[in-house]
């Protein structure tokens, strides 16, 4: 009997691995596809002359490859509880209406790993810089991010970790991916075209990010003494053209679409914890009434929602640091 | 009958029964790849036997899926000119030297399109403004990059971009990537904590960056009348931190390593040109030796020999601008 786990990279080559790679992609694709599939697969070429069509028992499956002259038959788990094994294997330090920690957790709720176990840290008491947080993070900020053994801190980085961690639980193929519906939220599209406006719009929210702190938190990015009005006004006038340039992308798209289309994608996880900042700290809408409109559809997501910054539920109006854009 | 073009290169030799399941395999990916996009299967022509329901000529490929219920046949090419073609369709404009643009070429180098088409432009005379760039690029900044009909102007969406459209090219999956050897340095690994590593160390790159740029770029960063003695001590102090934190990860591996481990990486192609400007900017090397270790090691690797910026080539000692780090 071969046994193995489904993540473990098989090379290239022929032989026993390629052979058990191929029966591992069948297998799967039948498990999947009957929608009870995960964890170990127990490869048994020995079954070959149980030429039994595809059948499923509890806990079980048997599945005959007529076409190819094999059979298998694996153990199966449900694709929940691998799921809540996963999230509990997670954890997730961070701060209440940090916008890389926000973008963290409304990717884990659209890959449906809300179980994972968090740890909500006080700026103010300056908790980001413990010892329990500077083990994991040398930079000592938040989030901090742990899956397992693995760390992965930047906002950014964690996001796409979890797009591709979730592909690789169900099956090691986008083809696979694209044919069996996983569930939870693909973030990156498969169509090249649509990839590459994800890609353009993740990396460019980093500007509208760098710009909105810039000007709402001028003061605390600039110490005292090193404060110019000239740099004040350049810097509203640099955010402003910011806005206009995302209020273009959105203008050249129908009403109800989403930073990169028609799909909710990585682009919105990223971005919308920094356009939720420009209501709460009172922009004037007519700034961006686009981006507005995508903001109030955004909010009332699930994700969005079940990962609302507590301390904008305690206070839902926030300092008023771009009323004067 | 379907049609369907691919590019793919198989290799060893495999015993029949289990030839044929890799065929179904091509096929059924092949399948969900019809009008998705472009390239042709090339199957080593002894490696096929004569058998239905696959069957082989030269230059020419037919074969059924008969548990698919599909057919194909395609046109066999050769993967280099399929490589051609997709490079000849991408046009870069840059600037020599600008690290974001660097990179690009990096990745274009590392994943074999080296003849993708470019225009060299000038900062100083302001050429990444004009009607050209900004027709492509509404920020009028430099790397502004086209594939086709698909334009990816920021750095690291470019990389990303290149990396998977270049996988899309040999598979749309993968799993038949690892089995099928595809041509150009694979840049995202498949193993989930390397790849959970790489990602931490694209994006923790962006910090170095920032920190390098407005220690040796002060002058440039900061206008007349907004600068501070106390502004660039900090900025030092900072980048003199940062630079640690490298120095600290290069020192957890063994010698020889890369930014994210035994292999070339995105991290790398990302990073590269950042570390680039210390010894140009005669950073002093204690500040950081590894890292010039890691330089060293580097600088001598094609793609980044090839992609060497000219003005680097010119004049090959740059400013003193971090010379007193």
């Amino acid at each position: 009997m071969k046994r193995f786990l489904r993540d473990d990279v098989m090379e290239g080559g022929c032989g026993e691995n390629l052979f058990a790679s191929v029966m591992e992609l069948l297998l799967t694709a039948a498990v999947s596809l009957a929608g009870v599939g995960e964890g170990l697969v127990h490869v048994r070429p020995e079954l070959a002359p149980n030429r039994s069509p595809l059948s499923l028992g509890p806990g079980r499956v048997e599945f005959s490859a007529v076409a190819l002259g094999y059979s298998f038959s694996g153990e199966t788990r449900s694709v929940s509880a691998a799921l809540r094994g996963m999230a509990s294997d997670m954890l997730l330090y961070w701060g209440s209406g940090s916008p890389p920690c926000w973008r963290v957790m409304i990717a884990l709720e659209e890959k449906q790993l809300s179980g994972y176990r968090s740890k909500l840290l006080s700026f103010d008491k300056k908790e980001h810089q413990s010892d329990e947080v500077k083990a994991l993070n040398p930079r000592a900020q938040l989030p901090t991010f742990k899956h397992g053994e693995i760390v992965v801190n930047e906002s950014y980085a964690a996001c796409f970790y979890l797009e591709v961690k979730r592909q690789l639980l169900f099956m090691n193929s986008s083809f696979i991916s694209s044919v069996f519906k996983s569930q939870g939220t693909r973030l990156l599209p498969e169509d090249p075209s649509e990839l590459a406006l994800v890609y353009q719009r993740v990396f460019e929210s980093q500007n509208l990010q760098q710009k909105m702190y810039e000007v709402a938190f001028y003061d605390w990015v600039f110490p005292e003494g090193e404060r110019h009005e000239s740099a004040v006004k350049r810097k509203r006038e640099s955010l402003i053209e910011e806005l206009k340039l995302w209020e273009g992308y959105l203008e050249k798209t129908v009403r109800g679409s989403y930073l990169a289309g028609r799909s909710f994608s990585m682009a919105d996880v990223v971005c919308f914890p920094v356009v939720a900042y420009f209501p709460r700290l009172h922009c004037p809408p007519e700034r961006c009434p686009r981006l507005m409109e995508y903001y109030h559809m955004l909010k009332e997501r699930a994700s969005i929602k079940a990962s609302w910054p507590p301390g904008w539920i305690e206070n839902p109006v926030g300092p008023e640091s771009l009323k004067n854009l």
